[in-house]
């Protein structure tokens, strides 16, 4: 099997398998502000269950170079997971499909400035991965009681590389 | 009445009346990602009645330059609304308390890069001010059917300025 993984540029239509790309829309929804503000609504499917409400957190995460080596993944069973950077660099976004409840074929893409994601719930994603200090994001999850965390470690790790590495 | 604005640095304590500064805190909520990330949880007091449901949109607004005429605020009275900036850049943000449904003594602060803010449900405050382009925000609001914007128009402007302008 081959380990090493090409990420690619974070398109909507690649990405539409494991979640939303949160990012301008070719229109905007509502011309607001007296014109002065695009407003483009509601990118992203917001899904919690069992009583999970939404929250809105902040994540600082250690920038990570490429070639990344992607030993672990994870999925949120009760809720699905936004991530807008706070800055306008590009950031790495790993997910992988699930096949019997193991992760199977991971992919990775980069961001353009200006891309957020949304995990779908339940979608296998990697960890945190900016490519730039200062590593800041807000965060759209369930605020929530019960185990919304499931982890997956693979035996062998892939290396995620841009293409040309 | 004096028709001058200082805007001040944003702080939580001068705008708790007003909503939340989503800000990285003293100490992280949790540490996870082997020690490689903060988790700072649950930042605002996101509130939505009558059936609304959280959303994710993005707001593109065009940058604005101090002084800045302050003519109109406006509130929401089914829910809460996060601003979250997707540069770090610093943003201008404008309040009001409330008398008898009217917005009174205006209040200006200009955020530190990496501050995002959230009005609180019913909450007098301006349009979306950044300072710089692009003027993007991640904006967590709800999203329902319902009469969601109140607007008030000043008989007599305000000049927002920075000290010293």
């Amino acid at each position: 099997m081959n380990h090493t993984i090409f990420a690619e540029p974070l398109t909507a239509s690649a990405f539409s398998q494991f979640g939303d790309v949160i990012e301008v829309q070719k229109n905007p929804t509502v011309v607001i502000n007296q014109g002065n503000c695009n407003r483009y609504t509601d990118l992203a499917d917001v899904d919690f269950i069992d009583h999970g409400r939404a929250g809105i957190s902040l994540f600082k995460a250690v920038a990570c170079t490429l070639p990344y080596t992607l030993e672990y993944v994870e999925r949120h069973p009760l809720g699905s997971q936004a991530f807008l950077p706070m800055t306008q660099h590009p950031f790495l976004v790993i997910v992988a499909e699930d096949d019997h409840n193991q992760p199977v074929r991971p992919k990775a893409f980069v961001t353009r400035p200006g891309q957020g994601v949304n995990y779908h719930r339940g979608v296998w994603h990697g960890v945190l991965t900016p490519l730039h200090e200062p590593g800041l994001f807000g965060v759209v999850d369930r605020i929530g009681n019960g185990d919304n965390v499931q982890e997956f470690w693979f035996d062998t790790p892939y290396q995620v590389s841009q293409p040309g590495q």
